[in-house]
């Protein structure tokens, strides 16, 4: 290699990695040894960023989507001058360092997202791709375009091929991937596993596709950017290379995940040219890079709108909903349509059942090339990369949900789960969320979804009973720091509407509901659908009680000790209902004289209100339980 | 339409469906509308079946991946003779009935899988027709083909994608799909969210696709059955189809998933030329047809091996392992191996994670089209399509595994359930189970996954502690008549080799590890890792103490109640102690005296012992907590 910038550069942006590797030994040395020359000559010559403004709304997006090669972007970042100095590269995978195993939002400056977990960061570039389309359909200002590194694994993934095939149908010409195709992967040759030919696969899903024969060419690789750039569809450029490129082991998965090692890491610099001392090494010249990127930076950041801001009274105007007794997915649409006319930035959709989860936003187009404004995505049946996306949209600043069946959401469990890392604020709702929803039978009647999405930390899950308590969820969902899933029914449900305080007492998760005038005996706490259930059963029991609803246990459990103390009293006799999985309830059942009423088995198929009667929730069978217990 | 016995018995099949739906007011009659001609065609002329011995190990698999087209599986099942009567087919969708909503394995004669959950049946279809292969070069025997139907909502799915690519890797030239292509799913016409180029995306992974022009032409069908057969790749017909067809409605989403209605079912029935009344019509001809199947059932049924079967001793030579302390990922390899020593029917491998979970079959080849009796599988990075493939594998009767990463049971869930739900003996294995990963970072540190996995219903979760109990989980995993989760550490956990009693004692579940010579005045209670902490941590209190082991909440919480509380007793203040989120352990801890400790947020990015220690497992804070709890 000769002398140039671009050589030291990537030589640095190499070794810096495989050093920060070895000093924390542990990480992946394999992927930055052969894709840091894509990556810096994205960084150089293509990307749009400034580096000491890295939330520049204008700006374009990277995501590393084999997060494994968090040190390549780690070493990336440094050399084009983001805040992130030689010592943060030390401590790479250190408690409390800016250069966690894998890229974290919020950590590092200039890393856009959390990735990993294969196949996720596509489907955020995804969706902040049709982000940036919507936002710049609606504003009229320029929201950059989105590169997205992918490795084979990211590609063997259903997510990806999800997202993927998204990206295609929207024709979303500002989504460029580079794929290290370097035909490894952990467990060895991609030839064992993974042998469809990937060019043909993404040409079928409407991708422009290229292929750049050697990874060290950067001028192919420059061009190839500058191609896909111009096509209008998203583009797949394969760039060959070979993982761990220098090492002893290159082209083989040894490189793949664990540190060279002294006497591969100093081959690998002999090979390569680089100095082999000192560790972390980086050359006076490349302040030039850094430089160049800021000059270029302030040319580019200029004024610019941000994604649009919701109106002051959205909130007020979500929490006005009256309508009585109806299914909380009615409910939902209500609210979600009075949450939309105060948040332009509202936009989301279903993965193909929007007419059972009720999330259309009325009267907006479905997003489309043609429609690039409209609010409503149809996600098609693809779960995951829902997931996925509405994470992307999140992250561009807009108040974006996805919407299917309770059940289905261990489909997208995931991308859930990322939001969650990654506190972004992306809003799942699902909808017939209990054996209520009968004659579809077991596969379709969740049980265990509730407290499955309630031990994810992060993660604040709404089961409201009514409209009242559904206006409640949305108003804090949609302006939570955080991701929200919003669970609803497909039935009917009873009206807390005579109970005018439960709409405001609903959003800090738990509240008296009612009690009778002397002083509870009992107490019934319940969610959603069981809070009808639990002022029957309340009233059917003969002696005073009070009815307590949580329709969101985790800011429930936040509030201070004495006001939970003083909802739920710990020296009463408690029955907890809710037509889930029994084991949960955040622990609050834990040493306190408690009885918990749920479902631990799979349901049946039969009318809703009969498979909830034959799995228990029947007033009288309750009562009995209740009336031996505490007689 | 002619009246001949192929007309007539579409009619019956498609007006036996649209009349199900009628009189369950609930179901989805554009299904089998629209595919009862591909559907009869094949019980018709290729699928090798006897309606009396539907469990006959040589017969043809056939998958209605769409499961939501139940009523046109009920309808083929009752004209081509197997023992489900009108009488059930009457109470399609009730209490109690053969003919629930979606088909479920072990309900309804001829059923081969549970599907519903789109992509899960194509995935099942993947697993069968590789055991179909492993067993015919295993054994010498035929064990027949795997016919699948699916709809464009399984195509969509990434579980669907990442399967039909493993499928065409394998050249599974034994797997033919009927796709119901009809331009429509759920939400309206699919040109909305779903316009890849199938037949290249399919062609672009190996597969023979092919189209039927009118899905109406039976002899275009057969045409095509029988060039699939012949194919050497997994073969993708598309048959053009109008969903509802003959309703008035055909070719809309209406017809999708609601009852035709009283009058559209009239017109349904007088434009197909069928009579409008009696309801569940059969002409008496038709008996033919089931005459017919049972003539043919009876010239293949013949003495078949079946698949192979264990050794009566396997259980016993898994544990003797002697070993010592190791990481429990270590003791699972040996404790895997001594099971397929002892089982030729145990297959099984990894989502490209092999060398990390450690669960290869040492000796066996991978499993390939030139190596069909290989046992290893090379699963790729696609950890959904693992779980409906190893869900498929155990259905042949074998005895299989998948294994990734703990935190990407996440990614499966979806399989994991449907094997629950179902009772499929499927085993999955993961390892790297608790912030112990470290470095790695908060995107691959579970923290959820264990009580996640806990809450499904009839689902075996065993985390143990040492080789001993890793044994005792492998000797009854691999035993079980429905799922198992077994997770397993990456670092190294105490030994349990100077408890002798521990191995055999694990497999009910729940123990007394270890006990002061006094009357025990505290009791800690654990899971894996957490089992060596315990025991430190007890030492530390100085008061006598028990240590109980629970490597399997659910076996435990089986056993009858004294035995459960002769080793848990509730009089006792008890610590339970888990790497894991913590408002679980299956209720035990509700109305005991407990503390429980566990892990409410998500991990950071650090060697492992530094990240356990920061999230709360540090013997003196707990022995903090605890003293202060019970001065």
């Amino acid at each position: 290699m000769s002398g140039s910038l671009d050589t030291l550069a990537i030589g640095a942006i190499r070794f810096l990695s495989v050093d920060m590797i070895e000093q924390a030994n542990s990480g992946h040395p394999g992927l930055p040894l052969g894709a840091a020359p894509m990556a810096y000559t994205l960084f150089r010559r293509h990307l749009r960023f400034h580096p000491d403004q890295p939330d520049w709304a204008g700006r374009d997006r990277f995501v590393l989507s084999a997060g494994h090669g968090s040190a390549l972007l780690y070493s990336l970042l440094h050399v084009f001058g983001y805040d992130l100095p030689l010592s943060e590269l030390k401590r790479f995978r250190q408690m409390g360092s800016k250069t966690p195993g894998h890229p974290e939002l919020g950590v590092t400056p200039g890393v856009e997202c959390t990735t990993g977990p294969l196949g996720q960061g596509l489907g955020m570039a995804v969706g902040m791709a049709m982000g940036q389309r919507w936002l710049a359909a609606t504003t009229g200002a320029d929201f950059g375009r989105t590169f997205c590194l992918v490795s084979d694994g990211d590609l063997m993934e259903g997510i990806a091929q999800e997202a993927a095939a998204l990206a295609g149908h929207h024709k979303l010409g500002g989504l460029v991937c580079l794929y290290d195709d370097n035909d490894i992967s952990l467990d060895g040759p991609t030839s064992r596993a993974f042998t469809e030919d990937v060019s043909a696969r993404f040409e079928s899903m409407g991708w422009h596709v290229s292929l750049v024969e050697d990874g060290n060419d950067i001028e192919a690789i420059d061009q190839a950017l500058t191609s896909a750039l111009a096509d209008p569809r998203p583009s797949l450029i394969r760039v060959k290379t070979i993982i761990g490129f220098g090492s002893p082991q290159a082209g083989t998965a040894k490189v793949h995940g664990s540190p060279l090692g002294a006497e591969n890491t100093r081959a690998a610099k002999e090979a390569l040219g680089w100095p082999v001392e000192p560790a972390f090494h980086m050359p006076a010249g490349l302040a030039a890079i850094a430089e160049d990127a800021r000059t270029r930076g302030r040319e580019w950041v200029a004024a610019h709108p941000g994604a649009p801001q919701p109106k002051a009274d959205w909130q007020e105007a979500v929490m006005a909903l009256e309508g009585g007794a109806m299914a909380t997915r009615d409910a939902g649409k209500m609210a979600l349509n009075a949450a939309a006319a105060g948040i332009p930035g509202l936009m989301g959709g279903s993965a193909d059942l929007v007419s059972s989860t009720k999330t259309e936003i009325t009267g907006s187009p479905i997003f489309s090339p043609e429609e690039p404004a409209g609010r409503n995505i149809w996600f098609g049946v693809r779960e995951h990369g829902m997931g996925a996306i509405v994470n992307g949209l999140a992250l561009m600043g807009l108040r974006a949900y996805g919407s299917t069946f309770l059940v289905f959401s261990d489909y997208m469990r995931g991308a859930i789960r990322v939001a969650a890392v990654m506190g972004a604020p992306s809003v799942f709702i699902f909808t017939h969320d209990s054996v209520f929803v009968g004659e579809d039978g077991p596969t379709h009647e969740p049980i265990e979804h509730v407290p499955a999405l309630r031990l994810i930390p992060g993660l604040d899950v709404w089961r409201p009973a009514d409209l009242r308590e559904t206006a409640a969820a949305y108003a804090e969902a949609f302006a939570a720091d955080g991701p929200s899933c919003i669970v609803l029914t497909r039935q009917k449900t009873a009206s807390l509407e005579d109970m005018p305080h439960a709409a405001e007492a609903a959003r800090q998760g738990g509240y008296v509901l009612h009690e009778s005038d002397e002083p509870a005996k009992i107490v019934l706490a319940a969610s959603g659908s069981e809070v009808g259930f639990a002022l029957e059963l309340a009233e059917s029991l003969g002696r005073p009680y009070r009815v307590v609803s949580l329709p969101c246990l985790e800011r429930f459990c936040a509030l201070p000790a004495e006001q939970q103390e003083a909802i739920l009293p710990s020296g009463l006799p408690t029955v907890f209902l809710e037509a889930s999985a029994r084991h949960d309830w955040k622990g609050l059942a834990i040493g306190r004289d408690a009885l918990v009423v749920g479902i631990d088995r799979f349901g049946e198929s039969a009318p809703g209100e009969e498979v909830y009667a034959h799995v228990g929730f029947e007033v009288n069978t309750v009562k009995k339980s209740i009336l031996e217990r505490w007689a």
